[in-house]
């Protein structure tokens, strides 16, 4: 713990005000039009959130189903798609509106991340022109209902092992799909309870007796309200939230569906049988099918993020109503957010949101670069797919580590459903798990950084890539990973060389980054290091992966920190001098810190902090938040949660 | 991160085989009998899982009632009542009943806690004869309902500072209640909205013109389902879960109580207007009242325990069930739990829930002795308060923690309402701030060590507390507290001197007690330094508090966390040589171990722990994760959980 030794006031630092409409104005940044039209549309609907408490289960589905349906004919839902089926034509601002929806009920940010994210990406991404025009238009305003028939009861990451088959009937030129066992129906499948006309189903594709792994096919699954002939629908029930979808089961006994209904984009088969693919390897031409989709995974990180802002909003508000216990005088009780131990539960999460935005607006960047084509490369699209693995699965667990900080925070009141954190927490619990569960997309993330995002890595299976990297000599994977020559590059992490850290400014970003670029790289190639020592040792590789995976799953969580720092500290250094730039970096000074003192530990184990210099931080950290404290709410207010969507009469 | 040399293994270590019911009746101690016939009873009402997702709020409330007052028929929630009144007449019964109910649905045991624990332990606790004639044998059956009603919507934590008053009018000699403000209409009150008929009102009372501080009154509130004239009562409406218990908000106009409503066991009111109590300082008289509550956070803490159990069963038996990807062949997936990240979230959650069990069972028998009048004097009192606190800070915010944990584990299927982790976050997740805020809590039990139990300090309010130990000579201070004598002590801590901690064998009890020793004592004596150091620089106190407070309930925390050790360290030894004694070791490393590991910075940042060291200990942990996988499932079932309870046809 800290001793409270006051640091001497950094040079010339005055205690900033917010302009709270120009830091709103540049977190919004080139989407603030699109981003207040969905602000509107919340407001104007923001009676949903009520229907979620008191209407039945069927009645908010429909509900939930109507407002996605009149968000739609405002255009807040199709920015994605092309303009000639009715669409934006522009991808960065379908995510835009998409995360601040999440501001609003998640139910019907789901149930548009289904319809148009997963469903509508599946036909744009993955078909061709006939399935552009035949489906495009109607799915953009709504009049057809759609969903992702992708995860099965018995398998969820490993998409590749999915038991539904797609069997080519030459004579017929039609395609069967079956659900071969109780284990491959589909299951957890949004829309597909109630609304979905058809469905984009994912099926292992066998043509002349040879399988050619995961496909995908549109198939109709419900007419006039009844499920197709062959097709089965259950209904998934009641779940812990998120229950303005109507998640669902399906089975399918031999359903046939015309040879067009490849979606054949990567992929296609001829009417006499043959499969043909532009791309040879088939682990390669799956994940780049799979690759496709990515946006579903920005979505999510970005929705994460975004309610995070709610519950913190609401809890900072809350804190500087509330007053309990005679701390400073005998007179009045103190304010929640003038106790010490309260701004060190709130500020660092304040922070950190703060940080995961700015890392948001780099992923959904480059999310628009790539499938506008502007930036559309191999490297670029393997890039963009860690990038989102990872600021999803930082940006989901912040939401459900906040939402829970911000209830505790809130006491008992916080605890009735009219306060928001009931559905915020239900509702979000998923997201760490949905969209790939965060702890496999990490290995992802470690994956791409250990083969450096060679193909012949990025096309292989887990079991593959471990036996990779085990079998090649240590030397060979560490010269390919980033974190190669790591004690020459020392020098250039530490640009004032092997000591430099010891003396530098905490406040320093080039202080700040080199930590984190030294933990990545470090623990990068000790994962390296470790696979090649237990194959040395004559382990079975699954047993080294096993062994190894905490160590893996760590280095790719300290990459994914050390981006999202770097998205902080580019964005302040970005800022004219002034009261918005010294607050920012306040923000980014505490969100550094904070990260480095979660794992000091990591870096004291690894020579890069002293005990003196560890308590130092810790201390620092006390004296950010005290900084912080005035400005706290003008930096919660500047998210620009509308006030309807704040819903919290007992707190704020 | 740890490497991976392996460690040469304990000299004659041999893995373990489990004897379950053994284990069972091991856990389960002198109240075996008591807990399977809750046991039974769940079983029996097993229904009452789907009734809560199936069921209106209406139609829930009242099913949970017919439930607590059948299961009352049995017994089972009457054990820590006097016999003569249809009770049990052992305490230490009635905790063992409660916790095993947390098994089955949590708003059944909410309001049985409300009913008994808390409204019927006011009348046992607070009353006198005249009060337990008139209502014990109806409340005991459950024919009498009663509410607690102490939180208002202004003041959870701070119940010094009520605002609701109950006047003496001498002329009538009758109480009248009032609810002076809209901040003092009771709120959150259990049993409140339907079912409760009378109240235990907590009250500023006021006699001859003169405050006397906060007391309990029995109050008629509803009459026919009606309420009683100058009672209003509202209903809170829908929270996050616990929709079984009618939580409601109750303002009371001018109601007028007869002279014996109030609760008058450690004060009274003479016919003529004259306040008398034996305990002469009013703080000590509030105090003690509440103090005879503790009954409550005993029993919340160990069901936080229990139902963190049920969690882990359940996320346990899915993973020796569910595979996903190929990792050690290409012929099956692997199971979820041969994976070392697995076993890293998973395992050393059971091995803290094994170490809260114990702690429990030390609590819950210290309170049995001290409300039994084996052991009543103030000292044990005060330890018993302290120890409930910390037990129950720890436990419910393990349960948090653990149930979130395992529905990750779980994937989707985890979030479907029918597999149980919808109810169970739901419903415990106001465990961590009711029954005491948790984080209010670690300050009482810091206070407790901060003062050593002396009595001036105990009925200190918090600013009090502050300024007491500020203006005290640091020596004094120091001196006091358990902390004294630090550096002299360590020599006792490390029984091979200054240097043995370095060179003892991770798996040695006495090295791991001594390093959470070390730290107990050590934070301790920081926190009174720093508090004196800030009133020496002038600094308001509040002030002082405010920087302090989280080393403050860090230093808290540290002595909880050595308490629980202790109580499992103590269970371990206790055991006669045999598998049992084995398997219970390795659970008791691994907490120990990552306790220690958790908290590894500040080890090393106090000398303490070497870099080699703590990567030794990361090691270790994961040795004793791969010791445990083989015995994992029947760990889990040894704490009997129905399986009824374990309701998850998804997932085991």
């Amino acid at each position: 713990m800290a001793t409270d030794t006051v640091a001497p006031a950094a040079q010339g630092y005055v205690q900033p005000e917010v302009d709270v409409p120009a830091l709103t104005a540049l977190l919004d940044g080139k989407y603030a039009e699109v981003r207040n039209l969905v602000r509107s549309n919340l407001a104007e609907y923001a009676s949903i959130l009520d229907d979620a408490e008191q209407l039945s289960t069927d009645e908010f589905r429909e509900r939930v189903k109507d407002v996605v349906v009149e968000m739609a004919a405002t255009g807040q839902t199709g920015m994605g798609f092309p303009q000639e089926y009715g669409g934006g034509g522009d991808i960065g601002a379908s995510i835009a509106a998409f995360e601040t929806l999440a501001y609003g009920d998640l139910s019907v940010l789901v149930k548009v991340g289904v319809q148009f994210g997963l469903f509508g990406g599946a036909i744009l991404q993955l078909g061709t022109k006939e399935h552009h025009d035949a489906y495009l238009a109607d799915l953009v305003t709504g009049k057809l209902m759609g969903c992702f028939a992708m995860t099965e009861t018995g398998h969820g990451s490993n998409v590749q092992a999915l038991g539904t088959v797609a069997t080519y009937d030459v004579a017929a030129q039609e395609f069967v799909i079956t659900t071969t066992t109780e284990d491959a129906r589909k299951d957890y499948i949004g829309n597909a309870a109630k609304h979905a006309q058809v469905a984009a189903v994912f099926a292992q594709l066998e043509v002349g007796g040879k399988s050619e792994g995961v496909h995908a096919f549109v198939v109709p699954i419900r007419e006039n309200g009844k499920p197709c002939p062959g097709v089965r629908i259950e209904d998934d029930g009641l779940k812990m939230g998120l229950n303005g979808v109507d998640n669902g089961r399906i089975w399918f006994d031999q359903v046939r569906v015309p040879r067009t209904a490849l979606l054949n984009r990567f992929a296609d088969v001829t009417p006499a049988g043959v499969y043909e693919s532009a791309i040879e390897n088939p682990n390669r031409r799956f994940f780049t099918m799979l690759g496709t989709l990515v946006q579903g995974r920005v979505c999510v990180g970005g929705a994460g993020i975004n309610a995070s802002k709610v519950a913190l909003a609401i809890a900072t508000k809350y804190a500087v109503r509330r007053r309990q216990f005679e701390a400073t005088s005998d007179e009045h009780e103190e304010l929640l957010l003038d106790y010490g131990m309260h701004q060190r539960r709130l500020f660092p999460l304040i922070a950190r949101t703060y940080a995961l935005h700015f890392a948001q607006e780099v992923v959904a960047s480059q999310l628009h670069d790539v499938f506008s084509g502007i930036t559309d490369d191999d490297i670029a699209r393997r890039e963009l797919e860690s990038r989102a693995a990872g600021t999803k699965a930082l940006g989901t667990w912040h939401a459900t580590r906040t939402i829970q900080e911000c209830r505790e925070a809130c006491g008992g009141a916080g605890y009735l459903a009219v306060n928001r954190f009931a559905a915020l927490k239900a509702d979000t619990d998923v997201f760490t798990t949905f969209e790939g569960d965060n702890h496999v997309l990490l290995q992802l993330v470690a994956k791409g950084l250990l083969t450096d995002y060679a193909s012949e890595f990025e096309d292989m299976d887990q079991l593959g890539m471990v036996r990779f990297v085990t079998n090649l000599a240590v030397e060979t994977v560490i010269e390919k990973t980033s974190a190669h020559k790591l004690l020459e590059r020392v020098k250039d992490l530490l640009p004032g060389g092997d000591q430099w850290d010891q003396d530098a400014g905490l406040l320093d970003p080039d202080y700040q980054l080199a930590m984190l670029r030294f933990r990545e790289e470090h623990m990068l190639a000790g994962v390296a290091r470790r696979l090649k020592r237990g194959i040395d040792q004559k382990m079975n590789p699954g047993e080294v992966f096993s062994r190894v995976q905490d160590h893996v799953i760590g280095a790719a969580n300290a990459h994914v920190e050390r981006l999202v720092l770097e998205a902080f500290v580019s964005k302040t250094r970005s800022l004219p001098a002034g009261d918005q730039k010294v607050a920012l970096n306040l923000l980014c000074d505490l969100f550094a810190l904070s990260t480095i003192e979660a794992d000091r530990a990591w870096f004291m184990e690894h020579g890069r902090l002293t005990v003196q210099r560890s308590k130092a931080i810790s201390r620092e950290i006390g004296s950010l938040c005290r900084k912080v404290r005035p400005i706290a709410v003008d930096l919660v207010d500047a998210w620009g949660v509308p006030v309807e969507m704040l819903r919290s009469p007992d707190l704020i």
